[in-house]
């Protein structure tokens, strides 16, 4: 393509671990990135420009979002943190990407919810995206918040939002649950982009998986975001386990899609701190 | 029943208009009914206590737990409003209930949900309790989050919840969307009755409606709530019919479930606001 | 009501079986009745007009549908008959009503299909109206057809129908079939009623049958109309069964909705014609 | 009805709780009505015949099918007990009564299936009749084993079933659990005639409740047996609950369909027994 | 293969863009291949014959099915037209093709059914065979009343059709909708011998869809037809895109199946013709 | 893996033809390979013990799986028998085995079942895991009956089962049917290898096939299995078409997934005996 398909793209959580490999992928899509965190961005690329400021303030997360043509929507909390921080970063912060969408006439948002909007759910359930939310913790119960904000201003603004649920995505599986939950970061940037440049999308939701051997969910109501994953976890396997002995497949944090979130106890209590996705 | 079935049951938004009905309702229930508002309640009954407070108020909403076998929560902003009533009122409001409940033990909550949750389903779509979250507005969304977050706290605390996505309960049907979206007051307090008192619920939705000729929805996922409906619009439909001139089937408001909801613009946005439930 | 509901509604198939009692049904419902038939109808009520035409004449079809707000449509043939009488009166002459519907502005079209649409579904299968359309004829062929073409004009052009698949109405149950087949004339018109009175019909499909016992099909998909049957074949119970022997329950007839229609060969081969519905 | 729909019925377990009752009920269905029970029983009415055996005892069981139009298989095992009474009285009974069926021509078996057939189910789940087997105990095993002993004969050999999986059926509703899982004496014959009655059958799954306010599961796919019940538990509430504590809604035996059957233990092991239905 | 599956295949709209192409891929499957069409065919090959009529003319068309074993039936209007000519060339000719069928004894039909049967769905519903028809034209309707009528055939006389909706089959993808509705002439061939060599096809719908990325539908319901696609879109994308500007996605014409069908008025207007498919 | 995934796995049926197969696919699983058959097997490899009994043997069962970590359960009757043998082979045998597991804390269970667990289902109903059991003899009955006790001891004694409905296993596809009925051994020994160290199956239903181009049932239910088949059918399909007539589709033998068994008269007639799986 020697014209992006985007004039500029605006990718939230850009210093993050995704964000960081998504500037990478989003590169060719657009003519120029615009880049935005809490942290200050230094090695700005030539098609790059950075805004710091933070997603809780509504002035700046509006701003942020003119002269925009899509939005990929990555920033906020990421892993199980108390209250106040899920309410500012991930609810608040979201609902401000969405009124700069709206004020400044962004038609689509790539957005990315998690596994734990979902987490409750067994791997034998084989649950597709039709399922009903069962979020794992606050965490994930913001992000079923987005995925309702984004079918709300689809219904009712019209704006486009795919809405990823990214289960594990890392260098590498680290443990045994990543045999099955992780996404590469090749993939997730191929997925990001099928859902930046597919055709139509509405409100849509989608698993975000590589292509492993067990498959957790049934991806096939997203089958017209055109994601194909590339890669998978089969080259780990033998490293991985022999490195994790083989956990009690009764365990909550096994049988559940969201791992060891559900073993999690509230964020607000003392010494009970969330973890990374 | 001699013995009242609880102890002591909370009801939120006990000064509002369906609150003032429940205190009825909720009398032969319990041996003290401890009723709570932002605005102050003066003409208690032997049977029951009033607190005043601001469900925005994290610590004296927990407290307001205390001592309680049951939480009817109807409190919050009931209309369309701007984005940080939603939040404090609705959002946060609930949060601070259900940790409320947490905090203190209480097994079940009975929420107030709305038909605003699902407001841009269509009659003819016929949905049912499987289907998913469509609101229709910022007010639609915090029930949604309510929703979810009753989800959460009964997978990972074991704390039930029924939530009764009220359509449109007024002393009488006022308009001719409501000779299908109306519940009737007593049809109300059996309802919360029953949710109150059935052997299990788990994590339950239920739509709030009389027994009205026009089902625009169908309930029968909630059967294990045992509520049947006494009451229903056919004796007001000749005034209503006569006072309101027949609308266009094709307009949105007529369409979906939400009604004129769906006609709304932003609340953010100077001089649209919202309106009574 | 003393407004009527519509100003003018066409109703056609006047003069047929269903239709006689329909012109009672109607008549609260509109200032004036349009009845239309291919024989003449000569009793004429002060609120009513007649046309004779045959729904195979288009442009006599077309102008037919000048001034009227809504059209009941029962005329055609009612049972099985060869090819050509099955085209020229169920498809071409549906088709020039739609386009009179079309051209002339009507908003909403209730049309009479019938469980032949459906007929080789078997009463255990319990069909509600998602399930696929499984003609049992030329007849049900047609019904189908339409049922199809009311979908398009409501999707393309914004032409509501609520189409109604009658299963046996007569004035009494006849056989023993009819215990559970049965639509009374009075249903018959409450259905009508309800179809042309519910406040949004889009593309409705509801199944045509009094309250009785046995239950075939699964109507809740149609709640949305309204509609409430009174009566049912209890009454009629003892005499149907004292004259008409019990069939074997594995005959094709008994088992599938269509009853006997199922065992009508092909109605162009000689001496094999159809029957009244 | 002057002539009676049957010539000869065979009732099995004809000297049980509800085989004293389904005689009664059975009376006006049939010339001649034959008794099949392991005890003797010896109040014959002139309309009756009884023949006394073991349906462990093959020969004898398919001899009791000659000459009978229909049967109603109540007999076996009617708790959960050691596997050795369970595989005789229910698994190879049950297969000597359908080889009695196929080799003695009858044309429709009406059998006592259970809710402990399904019993791992939730009431929050409100399953209907596709929901899979789940079932709680050896004796629940064996209801699911004649289901699909049912359906293979019918599919292979064109016998129809009726397996109605009846949940309480006793004099009167005795704890909190009943008061949502009763049968009637008197409903139990409704739901046993209309299985008998109905025009077709084929292989039909249906649950066997009065219409009590609190409904379990959804019934909807057996309409066409035309069961309507006419008692309910509501009399008996107040009685009940006085009677019995409120339960915790999160005990297994309140949360499952079957009840305290999800408590027991393995009944092969010493001091563990199971119990009447 | 050394003895061809079939003796005789008559393929009809043996003239027509798939037609053509159908000719080389049905020549390994049948010993003789009777090429039917209104225009005169002249480069027959040894082991093809040609008939000239109208499909229109019942007794031509009936005779051209005379020692016929399969019929792959792709004539007919292939693009919105006047009511006349869908009615002549697809109604009334598809009826004289299954009559041809039933007279002369042909086991199965292969029928050219098309996306347009469907074309009011959107991508983002990602539908299945079960959804109903929405047909988005004149032309789709005649295709939805060819689908009805292979049912009834199937279902009434046990001949066999697999309906394949055919989204763009055209030698390369021309515009952005083509990227995910392409049918490879190739994988045209593979879907049609698949259709005619699955051993067991019943009535079945399938999509006629090449292995592109963006799926638009799920096909799995015809996965007994055994049809692998073994082309994509992917070799034409930067053509493509770099030709054809970005679309609105909420243009209607996008965001249906249909594409620019759902944007043609009423072929029988002036100035409205329809368009290839 | 250098250390193998099982310390001791139980084979039965070990001498049987899959079982052969799965003592070379089970050997790099586990520490020790325990082979059970009613036969001697005298070949042992190192890594092999073997104990020979009867299923039917309640002792000697449930003492085979002493110090056991995994039952791969494919013993008993592999075809279809008389009543007795299914029901002392499979019925009782599998009673055994489970109570083996039960007794000596087993913790997963990999079952052949069969297609004839599903055997009246038809290809083009495209069913998945979640049909209903439908049985096409007294070999597929008992199948029915473990899958449900397999349910059973997951949900009461939480010991997981993976129920592998193997359709036909056998060195070659030796017929039509077997074009998309086969599952070769190496598929076989990855599907038993997946079920084994699958992270989590709880109670899991999964289709045994090879990746045929004709796929009669969805295996979607079963993907967290993470079985691949990494064979299929098409490399024999010319040298099986050339030898096999082309069978009439509408053969029940050939419209059922059954294949065959729907023809076979009842096993305890005379002269109707069953057949090799």
């Amino acid at each position: 393509m020697s014209n992006p398909r985007f004039d500029r793209i605006l990718l939230t959580g850009a210093a993050g671990r995704l964000g960081t490999e998504l500037r990478r992928g989003l590169a060719p899509l657009c003519r120029q990135l615009r880049l935005a965190d809490v942290v200050r961005i230094t090695d700005l690329a030539p098609n790059e420009e950075a805004l710091r400021f933070d997603l809780a303030d509504m002035e700046a997360t509006i701003a942020a979002c003119e002269g925009v043509d899509a939005i990929v929507h990555f920033g906020g909390v990421p892993l199980e943190r108390p209250w106040d921080q899920i309410l500012n970063g991930n609810i608040r912060g979201s609902y401000h990407i969405y009124e700069g969408a709206r004020k400044h006439g962004v038609g689509r948002v790539v957005y990315a919810s998690s596994v734990h909007a979902i987490g409750y759910h067994r791997l034998e359930d084989r649950i597709d995206a039709d399922a009903p939310h069962r979020p794992d913790g606050l965490y994930g119960l913001s992000k079923c918040f987005v995925e309702d904000l984004g079918r709300l201003y689809w219904d009712k603004f019209g704006i486009e939002t795919a809405a990823l649920r990214i289960f594990s995505s890392f260098p590498e599986p680290a443990d045994r649950r990543m045999l099955w939950s992780w996404l590469s970061f090749d993939d997730c940037n191929r997925l990001v982009t099928a859902a930046l440049t597919a055709p139509r999308v509405g409100f849509t939701l989608s698993f975000g998986l590589s292509g492993n051997a067990v498959k957790p969910v049934d991806n096939r109501l997203a089958g017209h975001l055109g994601y194909i994953p590339q890669d998978n976890t089969e080259a780990f396997r033998a490293v991985v386990e022999a490195k994790h002995p083989v956990p009690d497949p009764k365990a909550p944090a096994v049988q559940h899609l969201g791992g060891w979130f559900v073993d999690l106890g509230h964020p607000d209590d003392a010494d009970k701190g969330g973890a990374a996705k």
